[in-house]
């Protein structure tokens, strides 16, 4: 009688160990060889669960963004009122995203950039966003201040003397203004 | 009597082809090899040359950035008024950049995200645009001014369904007046 060992954890590992590989050598350098070491599984469990490379990046990133606007969502939904909301955006942005999550976001952005299929990722990842602030802002300041908050961030992190709060929290004020 | 080649222009044409390389493969497919074809020099003038990769990727992502602000700064000091100046911005931002432009300015992204050495370029990038927009605005406005554009552009990029022109004017128009 054969032991057909039960791995049903086997497919989100691979989609979480698929995320670490892209934070560590980016999607040119991930490979099913990398993930499967990465994952701990064996390669061949690779093509069992994944058509291909670009089924197992869709996957990775589209975790990835759900991850980021879920917890984007929770934090406007804990927000009392507008000024709340904007101090916690401010926050957000001044207290920055982890090295790993920055690259990853780099990278999806590059893919995406490259490759317009994979805007329905950043795509829907801003649509969540702009949802998230709508619970606080009309439609058009929500969709601003999406775009600010991305431009801030971004500066942030590639500027070595890089605005500070008193700038960040006067950046939303201009724009929140009608 | 041995015939010498002298060839000026080719460290310089190496440079170009790193970036159409780039571009083409990304900064992690980039090797000496492809470069040197692109650049239809012999191999071993990429040694001769350049010290190695990281020089090579910083020479070539400087210029990109030079040139960019190069094109920016004429752009500015073209610009009358104030509102002339910001009337260049949101055309050129509703213009966006052309494909191999957006690829590069991510993988610059990424690869600055990934390895701090790198933040000199975009850091320099910035300071450039910043100066650039300080010919018509105050410093604070054109830090803020700044970042808008580069979350209104990343945010053009990358959604199918992008902010219209009006949109962009409003935005630029709210972070502007003090």
């Amino acid at each position: 009688m054969t032991v057909r060992r039960v791995d049903p954890g086997r497919r989100d590992r691979i989609v979480e160990a698929t995320l670490e590989v892209i934070a560590a050598a980016g999607v040119a350098g991930t490979s099913h060889r990398k993930v499967a070491a990465a994952a701990d599984v064996p390669l061949g469990s690779m093509t069992y669960h994944f058509a291909g490379m670009d089924e197992l990046l869709r996957e990775a990133f589209t975790r990835f963004a759900d991850r980021a606007a879920d917890s984007f969502d929770a934090q406007m939904a804990g927000a009392r009122t507008v000024a709340d909301a904007l101090k916690v955006v401010a926050d957000s942005i001044v207290a920055g995203a982890g090295q790993d999550d920055l690259v990853l976001t780099y990278e999806l952005y590059t893919l995406a950039a490259r490759e317009p299929g994979y805007r329905a990722i950043t795509e829907g990842w801003m649509a969540r966003t702009r949802a998230a602030l709508e619970q606080h802002l009309d439609p058009l300041t929500a969709r601003l201040l999406d775009a600010l908050i991305e431009g801030l961030s971004i500066h942030r992190a590639l500027d070595r003397d890089p605005a500070g709060s008193a700038h960040i929290v006067e950046a939303i004020r201009r724009i929140t203004r009608r």
